[in-house]
């Protein structure tokens, strides 16, 4: 882990803000737009934080850009903005911005791939498929039923030989996100088309999945056979990763200096906008960073809260 | 990989004994017993080196023991028995060691585990199966298909409230070899049993299998995912790892001193050898590692032939 410890946020102490009126505004004034991860900051599981609607509330009607940014890459951006209804959170899907959708831009736009090799083979779930085809990316694999086989004798022979009814030549990437249905095929596939040059790419690179309140296979245990085969890292597109930032950026036009990260977890979120020298970082304490983390630890956010919803005591 | 560099072979040129009539007789004079590493030494995918049935006549009209020593765990002992014969090699299962006979050991023999702790989760196939029945040790997963379906969303719940219905408060090890039916949920539980205390056992940790002339995804991919989860790597029972050694040595009751260990690979076969205190290790130029690999790296063997029959122009 690069620890950025240049960064000149990362050795003063946090400014503790809850109950703090006056700091609470000069905070705020500073911002234009406010990223947020989402789990662990507006809600935790199914349970959303009281409070959490009010607050977006405030900050959208004094004139913020408010934008949720999620690493959960088997949601596409609709399928969030759904998620983010059903927990009584109104949005625009244009607030949000998922890793899934973070790669299919990079892939479209950054990636400057060779007119014959712009398919990517995807490990993954529909999230990913409804943002590639968001940018008209041509893709396999996925969650298409034809890969949920076995590994037939006959396979071992046509991988080898490159046999392009099972090696599509056109392939260039390969991306792996959370995929609920992972299998030896896929992973024997997706290593073929990286040996043979594809570029490799995750959506993220968290090894858990936070479910029920405790964790789960994540993105990241999905890419860990292939970077064990490989000894390669493959670029990941969510935080802390800095293509995301750069992607949000991209599509927002925003002035670093004039926003602010909030998140839960020192590591990735905050992380994620020191890297990205934003001009700000917020750290709340209803996730899975303590306040000794942010306090005491390597990585310190410029301010933090109780909960976020101590916003709204600010005298705006 | 912790090089045992102050081994005394590692620092000496190998010999080369290959048309050395004299050397070869008193290198063979050296050793009692014989362990083979098998792909790439006595053959290569399903083609049998020329003079290997021969070689193995000559050793053993000589009084020497000769054991196979395998990394693959998807065969039991009377599976690999088989394969030997169909390859035209006669040999006894008695002197087959396959990294699942050592991992049912191991299990049976040396971790002492509670009454109540006794069964093992198995990622893996039926080789492995076999060898933890020939041992007695119960076991669940492996090639059961109630495993190979998707989670649910019950299932979610049912893991983080410990459900005994979905993780058997029995299970004591996790033991992962090579399974072509890898899948989330298998991951899932293998993550929270070794979470609620399990042992972490690999059969190997092969990140790849040759097969066909080129790779797929080995035994150490499977492991992957947890290693990456936990942040622990699991004890593995393949070579290079000397638990293997002490379960051959355990079952053979030979004198390291008069031991020979074979092989085509430096950083498995070779380094196994050397970090056990064998007698004696023989490397041969058919399989990955090359002359240039015994003679200038870091892991040297104590003599090398261009093929394992160049033993036959011994005059013993």
């Amino acid at each position: 882990m690069a620890a950025s410890s240049e960064h000149p946020a990362m050795t003063t102490k946090p400014h503790y803000l809850t109950g703090d009126k006056p700091g609470l505004q000069e905070f705020l004034d500073k911002f234009d737009v406010f990223l947020f991860d989402c789990d662990g900051v507006l809600w935790s599981g199914d349970h959303l934080f009281p409070g959490t609607v009010e607050t977006l509330e405030l900050l959208r009607n004094n004139g913020k850009q408010v934008v949720f940014v999620t690493n959960n890459s088997t949601k596409s951006r609709a399928d969030y903005k759904k998620k983010l209804e059903v927990l009584g959170i109104p949005s625009s899907t244009e607030e949000i911005f998922s890793s899934s959708y973070s790669s299919s831009i990079y892939i479209s736009r950054i990636l400057n791939l060779p007119e014959n090799k712009r398919k990517v083979f995807v490990i993954g779930e529909t999230g990913i498929e409804q943002e590639l085809n968001s940018e008209n990316v041509p893709f396999i694999g996925g969650t298409d039923p034809a890969f949920l086989r076995d590994v037939k004798p006959e396979d071992y022979k046509r991988i080898a030989a490159g046999d392009p009814s099972i090696l599509d030549p056109e392939v260039g990437v390969v991306l792996v996100g959370l995929d609920f249905h992972l299998n030896y095929l896929k992973l024997a596939l997706a290593y073929h088309y990286i040996r043979r040059g594809a570029v490799f790419l995750a959506t993220n690179i968290d090894s858990t999945l936070p479910s029920s309140g405790t964790l789960f296979p994540g993105a990241g245990s999905m890419s860990a056979p292939l970077i064990m085969m490989l000894g390669q890292e493959p670029v990941s597109l969510g935080k802390p990763n800095q293509a995301m930032m750069d992607a949000i950026e991209g599509k927002f036009q925003f002035d670093r200096s004039r926003a602010c990260m909030v998140g839960d977890r020192a590591n990735t979120d905050i992380r994620f906008g020191l890297e990205g020298k934003l001009g700000g970082t917020l750290a709340v304490l209803t996730g899975v960073s303590t306040k000794e983390d942010f306090v005491a630890g390597p990585i310190k956010p410029l301010a933090y809260l109780d909960k976020l919803s101590d916003l709204l005591n600010v005298q705006l």
